[in-house]
């Protein structure tokens, strides 16, 4: 299993936003919709080994699982209406309890470091620009990545991914948006052991 | 100077396309966008040795110049308004003779083939899945990538590039859409001679 977790510092957490303004008035929305597309799509498959987590302004957590993902298309526009959906069963959503909004995403109400706490299963790759260069570090069994929106973290996220990282890599020599991190992880991962035959 | 031609099958050749239905109506233009973004885009930065080529329905060609660029960003519907007012402009591009139609963005009468003629300085890299793995084979000077949108190549597109490719390459074991492709592809040449030091 390979996890994400995404935060979004400035996303909405209700859903009167509109999807021709996602890159604006919907606090840059259009960033996490991509991280959502480059965790799971393949050419012409979904990886089912996937689990994303959307943080939503520290306080909501939108999850899509892989293995149960129906109505996913790789646009933004889509994928936002995915979220905007999910957002509309918010008020559900009591006490710790997840609701699923559409089949394979859920919400809940949960901020980064109880997200963090619900990942602590798989192995922390806290992605650093002082890591050790993912060429050099074999990939480890059941990844959790953790990646920020446009904004870095904040002083409190970085404390604590550096509190609880299992290693910490870089992807390459060149800082990246998130969902192109995400997808360079994907490769790393994907080409352990892919050489020549 | 790296080059990325992206072909796109179904897209439009007239703007009168909505930008809310990229992935509908709009011929799956939404591909063509993530791949203009994941060409350029670094976190905080635009890559300016980069140019990238949409050739639209085998009958204009418009390019984004790295070094010129100035209006684009990340999200899929401000890309799709360039490109439509790339579009706009496609009547006063007469013979071979690029219109720009925004900073480092210009749009001429051009199909695939002559696409290709045009980047024929550079190393052509074939994208293939019985390629060379990528980590074997040492990145190219000045290397251009040829990708498909959601479609595979036609015949004749594949043929062409069988022909003049000077190398086939696989970025790794599994087949990714074209935007996912960009990113590993500049990783694979970012992250040439990036070891642990």
């Amino acid at each position: 299993m390979r996890q994400f977790v995404v935060i979004g510092h400035d996303a909405p957490t209700t859903p009167d936003f509109s999807l021709d303004d996602l890159a604006g008035a919907a606090g840059r929305l259009d960033v996490l919709c991509r991280c959502v597309t480059s965790a799971f799509f393949l050419s012409h498959a979904i990886r089912e080994d996937v689990r994303v987590h959307l943080v939503l302004d520290d306080s909501f957590t939108l999850t899509f699982e892989g293995s149960d993902l129906r109505r996913l298309n790789p646009d933004e526009r889509s994928t936002a209406a995915l979220i905007r959906g999910a957002l509309e069963r918010r008020e559900d959503a009591i006490g710790h309890q997840p609701v699923e909004s559409s089949p394979g995403v859920s919400i809940r109400r949960r901020g980064f470091e109880p997200t963090l706490d619900a990942v602590a299963d798989g192995t922390l790759v806290h992605l650093h620009e002082a890591g050790t260069p993912a060429v050099d570090h074999a990939p480890p069994a059941d990844p959790v990545f953790v990646l920020s929106d446009h904004h870095d973290f904040t002083d409190r996220e970085a404390d604590l991914l550096a509190e609880r990282a299992d290693a910490r890599v870089r992807l390459g020599p060149r800082a990246l948006h998130a969902d192109h991190a995400i997808t360079v992880a994907h490769n790393y991962l994907d080409t352990e052991g892919f050489r020549s035959y």
